[in-house]
């Protein structure tokens, strides 16, 4: 088992996609006005891809458009201080094909939010890391 | 109760404050060479100011010298699609008064993360947003 330069185990990619598509919510972090933004999404992996819902007109949609953006996705125990954290950072793309709308469209992703989100927003998982914290007396 | 465009609750600062404090972990969003970063990490409501603790030569520690990041708390319920995101955004600056440092060390914040971490890292929560999904009867 890796440790990185803080003592937490440093997961493989193929972990951090197991547990990227484990998780019902990531956090997309992007730039918005020249400042730092994150908004939390609900979300589905698509191979190493990121599929978010959104709508067309949204803030995120349009923050994103040509970005390089950041997606994580953490569960932790404050019980037993254990937990885990993936990040992948690559460039969002708004899907304007209607073949591939349709084929997302039958995605088990349907939106918390209300109103209409018929757009999809694709990160492509170019970076990925992920980290995790084990009991103490483990590492 | 104020909806958003996305039909969210917007939540008051002193409700963003309330609910920053009851959170266990968050996260720091911010620049790393070039491409948006973010991690997990535990941390302590100080006033209006988010204090985390890191150590000196932490690559979170010299990426959010001098910076303007984001913080971002949130609790979901997959069960019920509901839940709640609060965001900090603001300065974020290292303690380097002996000081200060000795008070913060009060604070109910020890790290999760294995080794030392005597370095304070603060942001100023500058702008504050929080936004809740309720449940969709209710909207």
């Amino acid at each position: 088992m890796r440790l990185d330069s803080s003592g937490l185990q440093v997961l493989s990619r193929e972990e951090c996609l197991r547990l990227l598509s484990s998780a019902p919510i990531g956090r997309i972090v992007f730039t918005d006005r020249a400042l730092p933004a994150v908004q939390p999404v609900n979300f589905c992996l698509d191979g190493e891809s990121v599929v978010i819902r959104t709508s067309i007109g949204s803030k995120l949609a349009a923050a994103t458009r040509h970005a390089v953006v950041a997606f994580e996705a953490d569960e932790f125990d404050p019980a037993t201080r254990t937990g885990w954290s993936v990040t992948a950072v690559g460039h969002a793309r708004a899907v304007s094909d209607p073949a591939e709308t349709a084929r997302l469209a039958t995605l088990p992703l349907s939106p918390w939010a209300p109103g209409s989100r018929d757009h999809f927003v694709v990160v492509e998982a170019e970076q990925v890391s992920g980290r995790r914290i084990a009991r103490e007396r483990s590492i």
